[in-house]
């Protein structure tokens, strides 16, 4: 996540209570091309002790509350944005926010797909569409596609990949997850084309299979590897 | 759909009271290789007069209700039709029943997403999994794949493929349908491949832009066409 980012003035990241948000939060907040302003949501920001010590040992970081799954949060943190940035708008949404329920072939519930759907999916289109006004004001200035000017960037996975899952070695079958991430894919594909125009860039990012609280003990980079940048972003 | 059904017994068609579904049943009931049993699912069949004709006229045709978006329904469905094919099991399933709600990015809403999603991907997996015992017990006869042992066919869509959405020619921009299309692609994946080892065939299909009621009037593919053969099933 190093280069670009000397005109690049403000990222907001959801998620950032733990996990892969929680990293990006760190090493954009002492990156020696540090944004102005780096925005970690979390949906509760109270329990996120990490978080709060960096923010108060670090200016440049703002804690928000968020609840990608509820319409009223979306709106009240778009506000709280706004106020902070006003005309230039946000350089980079990261769409980070992320859950996984098990669901194999022989448990997997309509509740729980629905859940991980509406998680995964739905919310960071509705995230996405709420900021688009500040991403908007953002690309009006500078040229060309990036951080720089304003971006997208939708945390999918390689578990999303229709064409990756074939054969024997790629056996982690959650139905939930995969199809949830297809469909990140999908709408991440349809974002890109519609905002392209208007020099908003929108991609999706599998990170690796990385030891968080999701990842879990057995994932194959590390913290540290990612530190290092070695993690597949 | 010609060709193949001498050995294939039985078939279940969900949506089958209009559009496709409907087309299917009369297509696979006055075939020449016709199976058996086909059955013809639908929320609201004292709805569906036409199927109601085809019923009373065919005795090969059995409607039976299903509103594929309710567990207690689609239980309720598998054991009536597991008392009609007994021991014999379910040659095919036809996941065709599907919905659109219009959700291009400015109009789009959670509620709408998580409704298309529903009907569109979650069910057609619920769905499955309830029919699952009859689709084994069917693959247990025969060898190599196909609905003379057991198959399940998910009715996909051309809108559902991230790689083909792309360019200025593909414009239709329904996020609700788009992303439900896509999860249904990947969960045909999985399905495919868990289900391979057990001789049950699980493919997508994308049937074309078809004249239906969802279709709309301005669609490439009339009725007329499906009858003879021309849609890209």
């Amino acid at each position: 996540m190093s280069g670009g980012f000397s005109t690049c003035r403000s990222v907001l990241i959801t998620g950032a209570n733990r996990g892969l948000g929680l990293q990006m939060v760190k090493d954009l907040a002492k990156s020696n091309e540090r944004p102005d302003r780096v925005f970690a949501t979390a949906r509760k920001p109270a329990d996120a002790k990490e978080l709060q010590d960096l923010a108060r040992s670090n200016s440049r970081v703002h804690i928000i509350t968020l609840d990608v799954n509820s319409q009223t949060s979306i709106d009240t943190a778009v506000q709280e944005v706004t106020s902070l940035v006003g005309n230039e708008g946000l350089n980079c949404l990261i769409n980070n926010a992320a859950i996984n329920i098990t669901g194999e072939l022989e448990t997997v519930t309509a509740d729980n797909m629905m859940k991980v759907f509406e998680s995964n999916a739905v919310s960071p289109l509705m995230v996405t569409k709420a900021f688009l006004p500040l991403l908007r004001a953002a690309a009006t200035r500078g040229s060309g596609m990036g951080i720089h000017r304003a971006a997208v960037v939708n945390m999918s996975s390689g578990l999303g990949s229709i064409q990756l899952n074939w054969g024997p070695d790629f056996t982690f079958m959650a139905y939930t997850y995969r199809t949830s991430k297809a469909a990140l894919n999908m709408l991440t594909r349809c974002l890109a084309r519609q905002l392209e125009a208007e020099g908003v860039l929108c991609m999706a990012l599998h990170p690796g299979w990385v030891r968080t609280d999701m990842g879990g003990p057995t994932s194959l980079i590390s913290g540290l590897d990612l530190h290092q940048g070695h993690a597949h972003v």
